[in-house]
């Protein structure tokens, strides 16, 4: 928190917002409308499964068959049968030996972390990873080592320093920010010489990185690893809501016993499970949607002239904030949605653009809507980031 | 997390499984089918609205017109018009200025917490709070003082000793193990006269608790306090999913701006949303609904001689860990789901049966569901608490 303001709650709360106007960093919320004609390149729903008709139809129909909620925490009497076909058809798809359904994929992060790890283990972090495998590390209590970002050199020498304590490595497979894609193999190879857990959070590989939309962790062949634990979301490629651990048998049962945040928590609700359930179907049977998504970020990554990622977030360096801040708007006015990141959310100080490809957009649509981020982008600097990129990281 | 165990992960988690085996605590999940006939007394859907046929209709709608999942951070392009008026539709609910919806309740409270404590406040938290509350003031860093279960007096003292600092009181309205409710009234004026906030999670009393199912904080007149800040979940009395945080504009600003459990996470999928509105409104044009529990609550209360509770849950203390498990069992045979808490996961070393009124059931189904808990609590010794109620508190 920062620290100025009295020390009433309302000078307090009164100090904080002035200082957000201040720096221009005021955020609010923005309702849509269910008829919005907005092309939206700015959300996670990758496979545009979301809106498919099938996946809408499961969601209704488990709802009507199960109810509008699981009712009670999964271990009570809010376990469905529905979960348990989803985590056999999570298993499945990731290549995974057990899979545990949770309310959310934050909620999976905290279940993982402070479940296996306490303060008597090392946890050591990619310094891009998420918001909640940060939170996740905290409420740990484990010894936190921060590393530079994908530096499998720095990884090993903190878990050389564990000193005999269980360590655990926390990356994303497709980082959320930047869209590049972690070093598994390495890691993998490191954290098994150390006798370490390495948990790979796939929130945003799930669905379009890897054979078939599979990930990245089946794609690098890590997918029988007992030591690689697994997090993922329903929420992105899937469509729905809902996070899930992929691991062991051992892993998930560990869970099921000691994990507070899936305990003390009810249950994912059935129209999301039938939701994402029916996302998985529909995935399996149509291997062209990650790679439909895969062209569209390719092409656009060509006319930008940045890399292309690993999954379906393109990453635009912009020169500064307020280059980004007009791209954005400029994109809007034409009717298309993107993302925009500026200190202090960027890992790095760099401004960006955050492009997402979705098979979601008829190919009109997504050849109109990438055209406008090209233009915009384009106009306004991309390519050429400001002085951010030599000092922040 | 226990120490035992080797420092390798494999043998940590096999000698965490010998040890719950050890104790008798192994967990595990039982999945139940759609038709399943078993009357539950275990679960929180109070007003049985998860399953009722508006709100079941309001959820299939629901995903029909946004589609499974939001599919983005609220602060992105996830805050449907939907969203809006739900948060409308709670605020007025409970009589509080504004609303904010969350993915669960669980990360309601993480929010609120993490996103106004920091290590320069005070966190004071009744003894007995939710494992979410627990947590939360864990992950803010803030100093935690936990006082003995509603004791406003103690509460006081520590309140004396923030020095300066903001300071923030946890508490439930209705508790969710011992069903009791806080003294609301004399906490809010203890934090009022220290220019403390008093944060109140009301999952167990919303829609069963106070005026129509208001909630408790409604009840005793404090909802227009802006040192009030309240909690929710959809997921228990609303038979849906997910959490909200009820109060003053400028808190829910502050949360909007600053809580990463709200930020970082995608939003509630519209099932969900649509679901917990449609309960809403069944709710407020049914206020007979709440009447029901609490007299089928007071009923079996009178029945088992123990105290009526002040929501939907009613706690009957068992003599012994062993007579809570056998009449869980014994129930169970009949056709009966209760809830058996025993230690560790009881505040105070008393173990107990957990049952929960629910206007979900017919008239005849409740009287057989009541008839079975009733006899087998009975014989098994409810009421007369083991040894634990002097020693472990
Ligand atoms: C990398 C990553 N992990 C976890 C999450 C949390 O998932 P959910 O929104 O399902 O809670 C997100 C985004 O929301 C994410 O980007
Ligand atoms: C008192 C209390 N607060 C918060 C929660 C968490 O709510 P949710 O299940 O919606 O995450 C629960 C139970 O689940 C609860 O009993």
């Amino acid at each position: 928190m920062a620290a100025s303001g009295g020390s009433s709650w309302p000078e307090w709360l009164a100090a904080q917002a002035a200082e957000r106007a201040a720096a221009g960093l005021q955020r609010s919320l923005r309702p849509r409308p269910a008829d919005d004609d907005l092309l939206d390149l700015a959300g996670n729903d990758y496979l545009g499964l979301g809106r498919h008709p099938e996946v809408v139809a499961a969601a209704a129909a488990a709802a009507r068959t199960w109810g509008a909620g699981a009712g009670a925490s999964r271990l009570v009497t809010g376990t469905l049968a529905l979960h348990d076909e989803l985590e056999t058809a999570l298993a499945d798809l990731t290549g995974r030996p057990a899979a545990l359904v949770t309310s959310t994929g934050y909620q999976a992060n905290l279940a993982v972390v402070t479940a296996l790890a306490g303060r008597d283990a090392l946890v050591v972090s990619d310094a891009h990873v998420h918001a909640s495998l940060v939170d996740a590390a905290r409420l740990s209590r484990a010894e936190v080592a921060v590393v530079p970002h994908a530096d499998v050199a720095a990884v090993s020498a903190a878990l050389a320093g564990a000193d005999g304590r269980r360590a655990m490595v926390l990356t994303e497979s497709v980082f959320s920010v930047l869209g590049d894609a972690a070093p598994l193999l390495e890691l993998a190879g490191v954290c098994a010489s150390y006798g370490a857990l390495l948990v790979v959070d796939e929130a945003h590989g799930l669905g379009v990185a890897g054979t078939d939309g599979r990930g990245l962790v089946h794609q690098e062949g890590l997918a029988q690893q007992e030591h690689v634990v697994v997090t993922a979301t329903l929420s992105k490629a899937l469509g729905a809501q809902g996070g899930a651990v992929l691991g062991s048998p051992a892993v998930v049962e560990h869970l099921v016993n000691r994990a507070r945040p899936f305990i003390f928590d009810t249950g994912l609700a059935p129209a999301a499970a039938g939701g994402a359930l029916a996302a998985i179907e529909v995935l399996r049977r149509e291997p062209a949607l990650p790679a439909l998504v895969h062209d569209r970020i390719t092409a656009l990554a060509g006319a930008l002239g940045v890399e292309v990622p690993a999954g379906a977030v393109l990453s635009v360096p912009m020169p500064s904030p307020q280059a980004a801040l007009a791209a954005q708007a400029a994109a809007r006015e034409e009717g298309v949605l993107v993302g925009c990141f500026r200190p202090p959310s960027v890992p790095d100080g760099v401004s960006r653009l955050r492009v997402t490809a979705t098979a979601g957009l008829g190919d009109a649509d997504w050849a109109r809507a990438a055209g406008v981020v090209g233009q915009v982008a384009k106009e306004l600097g991309a390519g050429s980031p400001g002085p951010g990129e030599q000092g922040a990281r």
